[in-house]
């Protein structure tokens, strides 16, 4: 497949898409915040990183409820397929959350969970937020810390969690 | 001061207001998402339990752009004051995040500071929300450890810090 044109992309991924650099160039993945996500194609998303479900209309609305949802496309003229998702919660200016960080396990170990979290990350800074927090499991604890991301060490500040 | 009556505390603080019982019957407490929070009282506040101070307008915008605002105020038919408060970001769904929990000094230990979070997590239980995160500093671990709030074990789930 040749390079997309920038007006493609444009069209189908909005203004502020990026592409992301793979290792096969016959493979061209965007990310974007403008394009919508489709219900469905996310759960899909999940049940192959091994989510448990959620209701899809309570998804709609958190999705709908969020500071902002990435998607990682791979490029298709005709159906670009959704292989990564992350979103935040916030308020924009103080706080940022990010939350759902996916990428499809069949395009994992290119960098491209690296690529959405900087692309998350200057999304971010470009809002202006004073500071971004996340919840992860163990086993990802040096993806984030290669990252720039600091470990909450016990004794500074705690988290948290109550079930309503 | 003898009760207010119930038609004054609904113009002053809105139908959803909750009164705090307290052990001093001439002091009347009025918990209240729907009454305005003054953004200098808040500034006072958070000078009296020694937070660092951000521009008003960036406060303004994080509390325009927060799920909910809680004010906690001693009542007064002509100008209540603003002795507590907190607010939680999230897609009111999923998740939510509570930020900013303060009680002003003076009217701290005889209860307060559990009313709020009872009325916090009494909305958030309205909404549906799945699960509530908050962030403490350490000494305050048992006063969240005591309303049911589980402590993030280290080896579940990791918290982390981003300063853009």
């Amino acid at each position: 497949m040749p390079d997309p044109s920038n007006n493609l992309l444009v069209s189908l991924y909005g203004e502020r898409h990026r592409l992301c650099p793979t290792p096969n160039p016959a493979l061209h993945l965007v990310l974007s915040f403008d394009r919508e996500i489709d219900l469905i194609e996310l759960e899909q998303l999940c049940d192959a990183v091994g989510w448990s479900r959620r209701p899809l209309r309570r998804v709609r609305k958190a999705l709908k409820h969020s500071l902002l949802c990435v998607g990682l496309w791979r490029h298709d003229t005709r159906l670009p397929k959704l292989v990564g998702f992350a979103r935040c919660t916030g308020d924009g200016v103080v706080e940022a959350t990010v939350w759902d960080v996916a990428v499809h396990p069949l395009y994992q170990g290119a960098g491209l969970g690296r690529q959405l979290m900087d692309y998350v990350i200057a999304e971010l800074q470009t809002l202006g937020v004073d500071r971004v927090s996340l919840f992860a499991d163990p086993h990802v604890v040096g993806f984030y810390e290669g990252q720039g991301w600091e470990l909450e060490p016990q004794l500074r500040r705690c988290a948290f969690w109550y079930s309503p």
